[in-house]
């Protein structure tokens, strides 16, 4: 067997064996196949496609690259979500306390963030003390303990992934429905939880652009989950704006605060969705009851407290959670409509990039992220707005890329005549037995 | 512009402008784009193609990255033809000789074989003394006092090419058509002759499979050519066994001197063909005054006499082509018919793999060629032969290789019990108005 022969079956689009499949992804993550052959390889699967057989096939030899997560010994139901990323995706820091209150473990391992704002690990690192490096050992006994712990992806998840991913980013190769299939599930299988839920976003703040495409990544990873015999099941949301009115890592925090007291904005909404999904995938709650379980958490103060309780678990001060004003954020600057009408669109990806001209996101892996700073977002799709009124705040540092970020967020927001359509968080939920439409 | 761009707009089929054309051209030449990025986009034009126009630029993009040869200085047609290989394809020996008797220079540049046989270059200097390497100004003045004189390729004619084949060769991307036209044409047009014949081969000896893929990349060369400014027409010929039935070096030396003696075999028939499609091209002859040219070249002894002169320019002993019985040929083993039957089919590849396994032919660039080995055929397909009737004559060196030669020429004779259709020497030909069908 040569990487040649491979590249040429794949070239004409044929169906390639599971002994091919492991001899590429091992060969390339092992040095015995050069970048070069590579490259040529992801692109014919690109053009070409793949099986979900093959997918699978991939998804298992990358994540046997490293290592694999074994959760058994916490001894209970250990749940984990995905997201693909978007502007204002601080879903995980209040899904995992909430989950908790309903009696499942939640471990999470979280990336950083890259492009545009934080990830979830620089969030949490916002707040003093945290600690996103745990050991193994002692990141175990925190969920055991508390029922939820969030840390960053240890070096040896997947290393085929993270070596396959760098050399798509520069191959034009990354926009493969398979490849990025197996990428994110080769991380979900080797975490090692036994209930998923993905949430799959489209729109101008995410990856995929519309939600047909999206629907199409979600069904191929329900499937490949389902082989891999995880309970799984894939949300798929709106992210044509951000989802969250607060963009940036310590106003994320407050923003989640805000919703663990029970502010119902578009944030609380989708939680609620991704929650009800998920406690109803483990057998253990059906959505109705899920819902009960979910609104106990929020209304009694116990998810509240039990992010604070994690908080301090992880080395970090609770202060901060139970008192958000804490939190020092940078000096305010207001941008206001320039006439009456209805917001109509957003690009919410110029929100994000707004975010990184302050400070708040990187631009290169070594950038040292601006907790300060960041946007609150007064209106979302559908206001009508009167000029003058505020759009939205901006926090900056000493005027650390303001003028850059106030032009992008005008640019970003269409003011128009007339009424836009409703945007629904969700489109579909897609299950082992099929897609259900919202 | 960036090569991402470059490789995103072609992955999604989009036309690439001539300056993006020289761009990665340039760039990966000149090592400023490395091997990874240029496969992955390699592929990407193999599976979305490319228009007329891009080959075109790619082409010229391709023979601007070394020397342009100009012949101006000749003051005469300069005819060039240029075969895509094949077994026992030693047309251009007599081609040389007999188009410089009819008036036209021939200045040819060729390659050394690699894979199966020798290239023309190879066969050549099996002749003792023959110099294939001349300097410019001996090379010019060689073809300007007889008509017509043959070396190898210079270092420096489209590098590019060069560079971006070896790439090719190892990341699948060989069988593109548009890749495939590019790589011939710049080479072709940087050696600086006006009027082109392309010998398009398809069948088991062949590059293309079959005739329909032949006359595609056929029609593309052309069309290149043409807007090149160039005359140039395309043959499509059949190789679905070897062109002469004698194969390998000293050998088709010999096989060449009984065609310029009058032998009427396939060999000669097909040098007929190209010499006067070549003739008819340069607007000097009809295709009625091309063949009677042609044929007092060959009745005159003038051709013959013309192939030792130009031996003898170029410091070859001319008494072989006289005496071709002074070539040194390996000792002879028999293969024969273990039944009665047709031939009814051949795998003209593994004939030309015989002659490698016998010491004909290389391996590797380093390997040194044994001139006096190959072999010779006495079946065409559609032969009838009976038990025992000699099949083919095999000359080898103390054994070398003998019993896998012998294996696979057996191997590739099918007998069978009805006489097959007959094979045409041409299939079509392909000048800029189109095409005519034989």
């Amino acid at each position: 067997m040569t990487v040649i022969d491979i590249i040429e079956k794949k070239k004409i689009g044929k169906e390639l064996t599971k002994e091919e499949i492991y001899f590429f992804v091992n060969g390339f993550t092992y040095g015995t196949i050069p970048d070069y052959q590579m490259s040529a390889l992801l692109m014919a699967i690109l053009l070409n496609g793949m099986t979900d057989r093959e997918t699978f096939d991939m998804t298992e030899a990358m994540l046997r690259s490293g290592d694999v997560v074994d959760m058994s010994a916490l001894g209970g139901t250990v749940v984990d979500k995905h997201s693909t990323g978007g502007i204002g995706d601080s879903t995980t820091l209040a899904l995992a306390p909430i989950l908790a209150c309903c009696g499942v473990y939640v471990a999470k391992m979280s990336g950083r963030g890259l492009g545009f704002t934080g990830g979830t690990i620089d969030k949490l690192e916002s707040i003093p003390g945290f600690d996103t490096a745990l050991s193994e050992s002692e990141f175990f006994d925190v969920v055991k303990r508390v029922g939820c712990a969030v840390i960053g992806q240890t070096a040896n998840l997947a290393p085929a992934d993270k070596k396959i991913y760098a050399l798509r980013d520069v191959t034009g190769t990354v926009n493969s429905i398979p490849l990025i299939c197996a990428s994110i599930m080769s991380k979900k299988l080797a975490s090692g939880s036994d209930t998923i839920l993905l949430d799959v976003k489209y729109g101008s703040g995410a990856f995929m652009p519309d939600p047909q495409s999206a629907l199409e990544l979600a069904s191929k990873m329900v499937a490949i989950g389902t082989i891999a015999g995880k309970r799984i099941g894939a949300l798929i949301t709106d992210m044509q704006q951000p989802l969250s009115d607060h963009v940036g890592n310590s106003l994320e925090i407050i923003g989640i605060v805000d919703v663990l007291r029970g502010k119902k904005n578009r944030l609380y909404y989708e939680i609620r969705e991704v929650a009800l999904r998920l406690l109803a995938l483990t057998g253990k709650y059906t959505l109705a009851t899920a819902e009960e379980a979910f609104q106990n958490a929020i209304d009694s103060g116990k998810a509240l407290a039990k992010f604070a309780e994690m908080v301090e678990a992880q080395h970090g001060d609770p202060d901060y959670i139970l008192h958000p004003e804490l939190f020092e954020i940078g000096a305010q600057e207001l941008v206001v409509a320039e006439k009456d009408g209805y917001v109509t669109a957003m690009v919410a990806a110029d929100i994000g990039r707004a975010v990184t001209y302050l400070g708040g996101g990187r631009m290169t892996k070594s950038d040292v992220i601006d907790f300060s700073v960041g946007v609150i977002m007064h209106v979302a799709i559908g206001d009508k707005v009167r000029k003058g009124d505020v759009l939205c705040e901006v926090f900056h540092n000493d005027g650390r890329g303001l003028q850059e970020a106030k032009r992008l967020i005008r640019n970003a927001i269409t003011l128009g005549d007339e009424k836009p359509a409703e945007h629904k968080i969700a489109y579909a939920y897609v299950g082992k037995d099929g897609v259900e439409l919202y």
